[in-house]
């Protein structure tokens, strides 16, 4: 990477930080440019506006996602095995993001469900993807008939999804120490109710 | 209630729909007085903070809750019914909320996760009564032997919030058609795996 990259990547990579606990609208050029000793003119040069740096930290943790959550399940067996590497995967991913200010896909959720515009909408593409991932995986397991053929992908996909969120719930809001086993009780019993008999 | 507890009432209202959609950051005392053409000062009589502000909302939320939600569905016989009609307004709640800026505890839970203070420590306190209260409908069906003796109560209660909160983020982010049928389908499947033989 040249040196523009690189400043680039390190500023999405502490606005990232700073939009997982502040929102995306915590992110101001004003305030990275503090944080990270830059002008704020050196800052503009990487990012015209607020919506473009906004885009640009969504664009950057999909990215990662995809690196540390669906490459490496996708390595897997197809089927149940690529599954619950998916799942496990994504729940280190929203462990590891409790260092900071928990799953940044989380908190823009709930931020950005009504406000319309160009970043609520990279956001909605970025999910639909990765529903549409997990759907993906899931017919991997109807095709080795280690799932039953009338399992709902889709249905699979909204339910792991709620897995998760109730997890990222009640661990980082409620601190509760059985969040995770629970978390993880909660997909062992929707593997088993989609099994082939 | 005397023209001071309406007044009360009024600020309270109209500040839910702010953070439901802004963020309990959202509020602040300038905003509010704007909005309903109330002096700052006015407002500083009925919340001396923005923080008892905050609280004033989500306790109000709370008192909300309980009304349409928990309380009817208590008058449902005790079990698997019961635990249904609390479910069935649960979800009211969230499509209720729908119309304004969502479910306002997904939207404080997200963002007050990680701002520790009495805003915090009064959601999760009402969120845990929430939960308590899940639990405890769910501990009715066992005693009812609609459910097995071994069926987790808290499990029963993280996995339905995940239900919920999964069923709000296809609706509200993704705008998902189907979301609230598939919702239904997983409180149906999560009833079916917990019922008795």
């Amino acid at each position: 990477m040249g040196k523009g990259a690189v400043t680039r990547q390190t500023i999405l990579e502490h606005a990232a930080g700073v939009a997982s606990a502040a929102g995306l609208e915590g992110i101001t050029i004003g305030r990275l440019a503090d944080d990270l000793h830059l002008s704020k003119s050196g800052l503009f040069a990487h990012f015209r506006s607020k919506e473009a740096l906004q885009m640009g930290v969504i664009q950057a943790a999909a990215v990662h996602f995809t690196e540390v959550v669906v490459r490496p399940a996708l390595a897997q067996p197809r089927g149940r095995a690529r599954l619950r590497a998916l799942f496990e995967r994504w729940m280190d991913w929203a462990k590891a993001g409790s260092n900071s200010g928990g799953c940044i896909f989380v908190a823009a959720a709930v931020e950005l469900d009504d406000r319309p515009g160009p970043v609520r909408d990279l956001l909605v593409l970025e999910q639909k993807k990765w529903m549409d991932c997990i759907a993906r995986v899931t017919r991997t397991a109807i095709g080795t008939r280690e799932f039953r053929a009338r399992t709902d992908p889709e249905q699979m996909a909204q339910d792991l999804y709620g897995v998760m969120l109730s997890y990222h719930h009640a661990s980082r809001l409620l601190n509760d120490p059985q969040a995770e086993q629970r978390a993880r009780r909660a997909f062992d019993a929707l593997i088993k109710a989609a099994a082939a008999d």
